[in-house]
């Protein structure tokens, strides 16, 4: 039974699961916090990077503001943690944001947030998965010069680990963020400890470097810098990203489950935002200079000069080159990476699931594969991942252009979408200390909507150009896709509903037996149609080669048969248009009976037989199905080569000379 | 009715022709002559370079022997000539040396000879279609650096013109064998004529350069004077290819078709044997050097050196650089050499259809395409020149090694094959004129077998490492696999003829109706599975999800079906496996029992709307079939987008409500 692409696909996903194996068990907060927070928390080690690339365009010199910039991104952290505590406490269900927007927002609400989802889970991969790229380049040259390749071979191991469908969500998940956080503990307060302890005069390498302004030329009065300030903000908020993965984790969680999801959410919150903080202060204090065009704004860059990551030139400073302490703080941080975009692959599968159990996706995605998982999702996730990755050759920073959009657009929407669900709520709730809790929540999520839509605003201006509309114009298609998807299923649903009255089959059957020589599957053919006792029967071939019908009608009349054998003329040598036009005009005479269409086949074994027969079989059933009132009955007929390939017991026929008579000569009973 | 695909085919191949319309009238000589000569004639436009390369190997003096080899290529081009006038008389019908060898030599004498033409009708294309790109590059330089792009699109350009299938074999295809002759007559005679008659003291701009030798060292005598003359015969051997189309094409001629297509071969014998002549003793005179390995051989060549064509140095030379001379002589000889090709495409796709016929080859190289040609022979054709170009790069000399050992092959066969043909005509005649007659054919084919075995066993000796090895392991190839062909089609045809005794059809059928949804399909599988009168009637579903398969359940049970529900489960969620093992367990409990499989199916009208339903029916049907005993018919239910696909009326139902009784409620008629 097992055919060669079985046996590696058991070898690359194993064994299948039965359905009704147990799901994994609910998680300690200890263990859940950090298997979920490795995307919220990973976004610290690319975070201070754009906020520095932000404040650079004013030049070298600016690089000042960094830290109020991070302190604006915190602010915005906490009042999106805060509106989000108010959310999971609300749908405790794990629908997340798209469950927020399609109840409180109706179809379109929804939709636009799971288009803004679905591109953005998309993103967090490639995004992930680059930065990973970058900090393990920091430690091996060798992957910086191939970065696409390595992202691409990082994004099919994620695919391969999660067709596979890895259930044991326990320790070893937990174990890279508390090393991400322990590195990243270990590396900023020893650095702040040096610098503001012990007063160490400790400097970057790029301190160094003679850093020019890009667009925003020399001083930095009113205007400009308030815009600067909100351009660092708009990069900066990246740090938010993966926040709503925790929303989406409830179920998970150990009960109280909305309790310890949304405890765990805040002490995520607090260490992100303490984290960046702390991370851009250092940054500030060692001089860490970090710009948006190495080539324009260093001067005397050459072509092929690469930053180093933030993180790398931290630890480089602190720790020294190439001491342990900077491998591990960059170990740490790959592996955080990479287990981030790993979470993203539970994420999608699920959304496609629902979306897909919805109606708005294709219903494959709502298949579970062998190992349990959608397995569909997750080489869709895979392949969005690839693409990304290829066309923006792993570029953490273009990426990063196109990935914030989606995620202030999700925030915004749910945040709507949640003072919609206050107001409902508060329309029918009587009780005083109830309502004054509500009123709480709606205040709060009122504060988190027009927050994140202020800086999504800004980050539409900022980034439109750079790279932003393509995730919009990606959005809005996804958008009508997906309504064009469940408009289609609705259509085929209302045609397919059976009606009071059940389908009227005409009273008489033709049968219509194609004849293309005189052989076995032939001779069964006419037998089997005979034996469903049809209205009416006829044998048709079509004429393709005068002398090959001619033989074939000596034969018949040879044989004797009493089936009559209609001969179709084919001028032009096809076959399937003559049998259609007989079909049609068989049905046509009598418009409400229904034609049976009986194909003998012989069936062989392997592929390369398969090459040495025409063909013209399958695209013949093909066609005859748009024929209304027409069915097609294949009669295979198994040669000895195509056995093995299903059956386990070889057709048996009627022992030779036994007194049993052929159905085939037996007269219809009527 | 008309698909897209449907209008880019009749863009490309134009309308199809009738079966019945009128093939193209015989020839007369003086237009059959130059149609079918392209392929003999064109030979000379390469032979000579060949000739002028083996020598050269000897070194720029050995040139001198170049005149003494054309004179051995010429008798063994007489004697061939002779041997294959004796074998058109004998065989007339156009079969050729696979028909001679098949008829006299057996099955494997027939194979053999015929994988040698397969493999020779490809490299006469691409040896063809390389030198015209080469004589045409010496016209136009960019060709020559981009020869095998040019060379593809030639071929491309002439498998489109054969799609085509164009019938007009008439004066257009004369022009280019007649011009060619016209142009060599003028180049050569004028030629001649000015260095012998007029003592003009022409010299080839390639005889200044500096010619060493190669593996040969310096004085040529002895048993290395003889080995360089066998290598130059071996490689004018060339000069013969083609012969053979003539042998085929006997029935193009006028009536005496025989004696017409023999004296046509005379007459191209001997122009092909006095212009090879006259070309090689110009080339000699005129002292144009051309060696084997331009890089090594000439002193100071530069890397991209490129040797003009032998055709071009003479035009050259005789009627001066870039006059209108020398761009007749080039167009001409292109022109010829294009056609050469072209002409082939008649010769393989009708062995191809021949051997198909015979079953050694897949039956779709019999079908005839839309315009009568045998497309698929002419797709098969074009696909492995493509491929012989583009390996060799369109490199005519690399090409030729391939070459002659195909042609040489079917040569000796072919001539062994008319000795015995002579044998077994003198065992039965009697008349003594006619005996004699007969012997003399035989002394003339036997001359001719022995001779071209000789010059056979030269070519193997002279070539083999340089690549004849290749086409002799493809002729091999051809042969085990056309014989296995054969094999596979024997076996079939055994296993399908129909006994004596007719197959006996189990009395009892079992009717299976697969189940996924209450829907319309389902209702009208289930009321046409109730119509065929089946002995048993269940209806089957497969519990991949128990949420789904539960409201089926119900629902079930709620229209109060009378068809009982059978729900196997799959704990893998697989479909086609536990539908397989079910139905395997219906037959096992009686085996001689036959199973019909209902597969109510909705038909969708686009290939994009096909993408958001599931496959499983399709990998069923194929599955299902390989179970001995078990019919599937598929019960179509065509959705509004359907229709217009197949169909031109809708499926009509009973009107809503009128007294018509719906099938499904009546009970079988027992």
């Amino acid at each position: 039974m097992a055919s060669s692409t079985e046996v590696l696909k058991r070898l690359l996903v194993g064994r299948p699961f039965r359905s009704d194996q147990s799901k994994p068990a609910a998680l300690p907060k200890r263990i859940a916090l950090p298997v979920f927070a490795s995307d919220p928390l990973s976004s610290v080690a690319y975070a201070p990077a754009q906020i520095l690339m932000a404040v650079s365009a004013a030049g070298g010199a600016a690089f000042v503001y960094a830290p109020w910039a991070a302190a604006a991104v915190v602010v915005v952290l906490l009042v999106v943690v805060a509106s989000y505590r108010q959310l999971i406490r609300a749908y405790p269900s794990g629908g997340g944001d798209y469950e927020v927007a399609t109840t409180n927002l109706g179809q379109a609400g929804g939709l636009l947030v799971a288009s803004a989802l679905l591109v953005d889970y998309m993103l967090t991969v490639a995004v992930s998965v680059a930065a990973a790229v970058d900090n393990l380049g920091a430690m091996v040259p060798v992957v910086t010069s191939h970065r696409t390749a390595f992202a691409v071979a990082v994004v099919a191991l994620l695919v391969a680990v999660n067709l596979r469908g890895v259930r044991q969500q326990g320790l070893v998940f937990a174990v890279p963020t508390y090393a991400f956080l322990a590195a990243m503990v270990a590396l900023v307060g020893w650095g702040l400890f040096r610098v503001l302890g012990r007063d160490e005069p400790l400097r970057a390498a790029s301190a160094e470097l003679d850093v020019s302004g890009i667009e925003i030329g020399g001083g930095l009065t009113g205007f400009a810098l308030v815009f600067l300030l909100l351009r660092a903000l708009a990069s900066g908020s990246v740090t938010l990203t993966g926040m709503q993965t925790l929303a989406n984790q409830v179920p998970s969680f150990r009960p109280p489950k909305s309790r310890n999801a949304a405890s765990a959410l805040l002490t995520v919150g607090l260490i992100s935002g303490a984290l960046l903080l702390a991370t851009v202060w250092l940054a500030r204090l060692t001089e860490v200079q970090y710009v948006e065009r190495p080539r324009t704004q260093i001067a005397g860059a050459t072509p092929d000069y690469v930053q180093a990551p933030v993180t790398a030139q931290l630890a480089q400073t602190v720790f020294g080159d190439a001491t342990l302490g900077f491998f591990l703080v960059l170990a740490a941080t790959t592996l955080v990476l990479v287990f981030a975009a790993n979470t993203t692959f539970d994420g999608f599968p699920v959304l496609g699931a629902m979306l897909a159990s919805d109606r708005y996706l294709p219903r494959q995605l709502h298949t579970r594969g062998d190992r349990l998982a959608f397995s569909n999702g997750v080489l869709v996730l895979g392949a969005g991942a690839t693409l990304l990755v290829m066309v923006f050759r792993a570029d953490v920073v273009q990426l990063i252009h196109l990935y914030i959009v989606g995620v202030f657009v999700a925030f915004t929407f749910s945040q709507v979408g949640m003072v919609r669900h206050w107001n409902r709520a508060l329309a029918t709730e009587r009780d005083p200390v109830a309502r004054l809790a509500m009123k709480r929540s709606r205040a709060i999520n009122f504060a988190g909507a027009v927050l994140t839509g202020v800086v999504l605003a800004v980050i539409l201006v900022a980034k439109f150009n750079r790279g932003a509309w393509i995730s919009i114009v990606v959005m809005a298609v996804m958008y009508l896709l997906m309504r064009a998807i469940r408009q289609h299923y609705d259509h085929v649903a209302r045609e397919l509903t059976p009606l009071e009255q059940r389908p009227v089959l005409p009273a008489r059957n033709h049968a219509v037996v194609l004849v293309s020589q005189l052989h076995m599957p032939t001779m069964r053919a006419l037998a089997y149609a005979r034996a469903t006792r049809p209205d009416t029967l006829t044998a048709v071939t079509v004429n393709v080669d005068s002398t090959d019908t001619r033989l074939l009608v000596s034969e018949w009349e040879g044989r004797g048969l009493d089936v009559p054998l209609t001969v179709i003329d084919s001028p032009y040598r096809e076959i399937t248009r003559p049998v259609m036009e007989y079909v049609k005009s068989v049905r046509r005479s009598s418009p409400r009976d229904v034609v049976t269409v009986f194909i003998p086949q012989y069936v062989v074994g392997h592929w390369w037989e398969q090459l040495l027969h025409n063909q013209s079989a399958l695209r013949l059933k093909t066609r005859l199905q748009f024929i209304p009132g027409v069915m097609v009955t294949s009669v295979p007929w198994q040669l000895a080569s195509s056995t093995g390939k299903g059956g386990t017991d070889r057709m048996i026929r009627g022992p030779r000379g036994s007194g049993s008579r052929p159905d085939f000569e037996r007269e219809p009973e009527t």
